[in-house]
């Protein structure tokens, strides 16, 4: 048997819903597969191959593009429910009885619209740079993000310098070395996200961050065990949601990470790894 | 050589500012030590086991009681930053030339001015259930905590129940082993803190809780790497004074546990234990 790491996965496609979803597997099977999904205007190549091959020792990594996104058919919904329902359909058509969801930024957002959707099929979740429905500045967007999503970059990855890490020396050297990994694998790379999947992915997050009464109620349905994950300086969306999810979610750990930012597991993707595999190996993730 | 324990470790004794300072060493030597600062009204036996010997394992553990406080002599002083130079006495009195410092609420802030006042000494901080000066609700202390201490028990231990758990089930339950584990040492064990020394001790908190301008601005002197620990629902000193401590430290990490207030190091020791492993094992203790 061959064994893939991130460099090497092929992307594989899987019917459900009448889309034809891309994804790829690989790491270590025969437990609980970790169900990566990704922020805005991601694709399966914008994930650090120094997390995703750093967890894949002990687990199975599974990533994919939601629909519309990159590799994957059809069309992004305007809402992160949908959006969820998308994702269980493609977990259901890959056989997957019991999964632990990852998400990051608007895929911790279908993360969460994944388990209350179907609690059964979640075992644990790990929520990083992301918020509660209507968090803090999350139903326009902080003007931070508006500006760094809005200028212009002499390479396109030089916006995820600005996104994902602070502007302190040591955070965009170690953003540097970032962009460097996830340009390792140059075949079979996921194209672009379209301008019409990154319009609907906005208005999307701004349903789900608009001003509601009560607007936390929902997470008291979350149960699973949760670790929740984000950067100190996290100005797409402001830190302060990681710490309201945690105080509102009833059964999860809160982790911020010094002088980083949204990206805060591509910048310190060792100590991640060693977080995320301390929670979700142990039988108890609170004794390990 | 006779290898101690939490239990077996001998009550020694070093003279320094004028003060005969009761302490206790034991694990596993050659390494950065981890010196223990104690909570209100705590002495070395309030430690928990299970922490001290599972951190034991990979660095020695030095336990201590500050001046006035249970088998020291003195007086125990009105303010902190006299706390931290007493500290800073004891380690030198016994030959420590750096140190890791851990301190848990009252320790907490002595930890802070240790670090403040011979920032040579420390190497990396660990502070567990604690607050910046002018933090909330540090000048008056919560409700809760007035309430919780000033009820009457049962049991003197059973004060710490409703200290260091909340009132949930499973915490509650946790509290009671805790309580199990700090009194299987039967000898050599230290007095109960003085009511005078308890009330030195509140007013050197009210000084340090007093409101002031710019009053976070200390913490940017704090340039040693932190790990800032607390229960989600800390009601002695409130959980967001955490949040406050990392936001505003430099190179500081935060985490918080769910279910579970000022003593969550005693309601997870394992996880505990690990995290903190994690941080003061590694030569870079944010890339492990």
């Amino acid at each position: 048997m061959i064994t893939y790491s991130h460099q090497t996965a092929p992307t594989q496609y899987v019917q459900a819903n009448g889309i034809r979803f891309a994804y790829r597997r690989f790491g270590e099977t025969g437990g609980v597969p970790l169900v990566f999904n990704m922020h805005f205007m991601g694709t399966m190549d914008h994930w650090d191959p120094a997390v995703t091959d750093g967890l894949a020792k002990r687990r199975e990594i599974i990533l994919f593009d939601n629909a519309g996104v990159s590799s994957s058919s059809g069309d992004v919904p305007r809402s992160v429910a949908e959006m969820g329902a998308n994702a269980i359909a493609f977990m259901k058509a890959l056989g997957l009885r019991q999964v632990d969801v990852l998400g990051f930024s608007i895929g911790g957002l279908v993360a969460q619209e994944i388990t209350l959707q179907a609690p059964d099929l979640v075992r644990r979740l790990v929520l990083v740079g992301t918020g509660p429905r209507s968090g803090e500045s999350m139903d326009t967007g902080t003007p931070e993000g508006k500006q760094i999503f809005g200028a212009t970059y002499g390479h396109p990855d030089d916006l995820w310098l600005r996104v994902h890490f602070t502007p302190s020396e040591v955070s965009q050297a170690a953003g540097h070395k970032f962009l460097q990994r996830i340009r390792f694998r140059t075949e079979d790379r996921d194209p672009a996200v379209t301008e019409q999947a990154a319009l609907a992915q906005r208005t999307a997050i701004a349903e789900w961050g608009a001003k509601r009464e009560h607007a936390w109620d929902y997470l008291k349905e979350i149960k699973q065990p949760t670790l929740v994950v984000n950067g100190s300086d996290d100005v797409i969306v402001y830190t302060i949601n990681s710490y309201i999810l945690q105080q509102n979610l009833p059964n999860a750990q809160l982790i911020i990470y010094p002088d980083s930012a949204h990206g805060s597991l591509y910048q310190y993707p060792e100590l991640f790894v060693g977080h995320v595999s301390m929670f979700l190996s142990a039988a108890n993730p609170w004794a390990p």
